[in-house]
């Protein structure tokens, strides 16, 4: 067995030996790591440091390490490399990752080092930038192998031995007729097994394939949901232009549920690691959510205002407000939680509104009945039977509106084009908070008759 | 190109002819369809169709959709079979998946199934069986090829070709020596361009391995973050035992992950899609978590009792409760949902609370001073000097107090092996609210000297 440390020890062994300024050392230490070990060890070293491990990485492991680590730190790496060599780093790249990486990095850069391209890599390069910004197009590889259906699968493998170096991946090959036009796909594996004299067709299946125009993060999720290697991309004209490897569909499908997770917290996702991310960022990626929350929240207080006599009549009533905001947010925002991932997952869509309010509004009466009639029981016996009938009637009510709101929220948001996680969040609690108010209030004034 | 339905009109199209029981249409459509997409199919349609439905599958089809179903659409479909049937589908499982299905079946028809396999697969499936549930060793798939270091590459491919047919993936290729220790990997990849005559160790690359005793989540999540198709598990000898998958682990990071934003919003996953769940399984998943936060919630009326004398005679004092029990308890959240990230993601462990609640301590302060800043204004503006002060100075401590707890709440939980998404959800929101509360009505007396 080789010397393997786990990526705990390699993070603290490469950052002890950089500060002793022991080079050597964290080279060989960096050698002997898994390779994809290491693009995680970049991304996990303080600022200063991720540049000088890179310039110490075997060179033909160096581009491996840069196109898997993620746009943060590879726009940190770019910071600290002289010019001559940040144009190397770019020209090596696949298409997809060197527009992926300019657009991260400042136009001004971006541009110089797109026109100090080699002209028969701006090709692939320009195809991709002709794509708008969000597209699949824009995250498509038009490095790949193509095979078609009447070759023999002898002939097809000796191709893609001869011309499939540069392809990023060779374990999908789409099969193309003589326009181009996708017909299928046909896995390395099964023509590897094959009998070299069949013809590609007889292993041919139907392609799970995407327009360059569709969203890419939709895309992408489709294909980490199918679990497929690759996904032929084509142009209006059913034409194939290009390969989604599920290698850049991960990381933006993971990207995008750290968003989502974030956004569900009421906080914006940190782009580094948490303990090496400074204290101003962690306040920046919360602060402008506690402020939506604040604000909207000084809606409960003009509510509770209106209700500010019925409260001096009855100071116990104010016994019961946390409770009660408590369970008409948790109601909603778990009504909210279970939709949103519903439409992440394609399993609702917003023209479904009506059966998913239906299914919340039963949900709702069901939990609200059952949570009012306990709640209904104690507070009867430690506050009497006019508190206990206003705090089981309201918990019926508030849950029964928070779970409705709360599961329909989501897809009005989705279908005012705006992230279901972002909006439902400080809209929910505020708006289960201010009419759970009303509710309570309202059944306290006409049961308890002030 | 060939005809292709999006996966929604594919459902809609399947359930229609199932219902007019034109099963020659359901038929042709589903072997028409990419055959990722008919798992996903079988998944979101009604429980009795799936097994209809899998019944008119493609025989060669039918096991590779049935491995990439999830379990339990699996065991609905397992439900509507005949007791031949299920045999014939068990016994053409891979082991590690026929394990996976032995879990989720009831232990009578599991014991009877694994005593009906032919006696050579019945190995493979016992040597899975031997790791305990959770481990990485239940998960791995015994059936893989591997080669030698010394082996000429054109050696090594045509041993692959001959022996590599049952081998559930062939595109990451564990090296061993003699006493099947594990040396490194190579990828197909790199010995398909290679020289045939070169030996496999020029080849060879550091492998990222695991323990088959090692958790299987943990592992899991390791191997899709660091993008391989594959990990070599071995034993306490370091002696190669088998492979886990990246179709496997994706499946198994996506429930761990369905499961974490669950608990998130407080609620258990969902088992079958959100539109064909019926409202009794959806209340199950939410009802006993809304108890939890309904007794811990019961805290808060006791908090307020005690300061019931002081909101009698400053009635304002109610008016705010909402507004401060809501920030605390989302900055609490935010806390709470960044260092859960960075514990699943590996950036943060049990032993850092130290720096984290550091980190959580400074964070809360600039963002109460912040907030804290803003609301004595405003406050002072409308309600006089007296409230505002009160206001400011409980939004600094409770923004302080509720950070630092919440951060270091889901590193309690992990150090006590309880899931720091099921434990930090109801303890934060309960605990910022008392806490929020009694310093609310503390600095309340003092101030305005009540």
């Amino acid at each position: 067995m080789p010397p393997f440390h786990s990526l705990d020890d390699l993070v603290e062994l490469v950052t002890t030996e950089l500060a002793r300024g022991d080079l050597s050392a964290v080279a060989s230490a960096l050698g002997s790591a898994p390779m994809p070990e290491v693009a995680v060890l970049l991304e996990r070293l303080p600022a200063g440091d991720a540049g000088v491990a890179f310039r110490l990485l075997p060179k033909d492991e160096a581009m491996t390490v840069f196109e898997r680590m993620d746009a943060p730190a590879q726009r940190e790496v770019v910071a600290q490399l002289s010019d001559a060599d940040v144009a190397r780093v770019f020209s090596e790249l696949d298409p997809d990752d060197r527009v992926a990486l300019m657009d991260e990095l400042p136009a001004k850069i971006a541009k110089r080092l797109i026109q100090d391209l080699p002209a028969d890599e701006r090709g692939g390069t320009a195809i991709i930038l002709g794509y708008p910004v969000g597209s699949v197009g824009r995250r498509m590889t038009p490095d790949y192998v193509h095979v078609y259906p009447h070759e023999r699968v002898g002939v097809a493998l000796e191709r893609i031995r001869q011309r499939g170096g540069d392809a990023e991946t060779i374990y999908t090959i789409p099969v193309i007729d003589d326009e181009r036009h996708l017909l299928g796909v046909v896995s390395l594996r099964e023509l590897f097994f094959a009998d070299p004299d069949d013809a590609v067709e007889t292993h041919m299946a139907t392609a799970l394939y995407a327009h360059a125009d569709d969203d890419a993060e939709v895309t992408a999720r489709t294909l980490v949901d199918r679990g497929v290697l690759a996904m032929p991309i084509v142009d209006r004209e059913s034409r194939l232009i290009g390969l989604l490897t599920s290698d850049d569909a991960h990381r933006m499908v993971e990207a995008a549920r750290d968003e989502d997770e974030a956004h569900a917290g009421a906080a914006e996702p940190l782009r580094r690691p948490y303990l090496t991310t400074p204290v101003f960022a962690v306040v920046r990626s919360r602060i402008v959510w506690l402020f939506v929350l604040a604000v909207s929240a000084i809606l409960t207080v003009s509510v509770l205002e209106l209700f500010e006599a019925t409260l001096e009549q009855q100071v116990a009533l104010a016994l019961f407000i946390p409770l009660l905001t408590g369970i008409g947010g948790n109601t909603g925002s778990q009504a909210a939680t279970t939709v949103t991932r519903a439409l992440a997952m394609g399993e609702v869509r917003p023209r479904n509104a009506w059966p998913v309010a239906l299914k919340e509004l039963r949900t709702g009466i069901v939990l609200g009945v059952t949570l009012g009639a306990v709640a209904f029981a104690i507070a009867t016996t430690f506050y009497g039977i006019g508190i206990g009938t206003v705090i089981g009637l309201t918990l019926l009510s508030v849950c029964t509106i928070s779970a409705t709101v709360g599961g329909v929220m989501p897809l009005v948001a989705k279908s005012i084009r705006v992230d279901p996680a972002v909006f439902s969040t400080p809209f929910i609690s505020t708006f289960c908070d201010a009419t759970g108010l009303i509710v309570y209030f309202s059944i306290a004034k006409s049961v308890l008759g002030i």
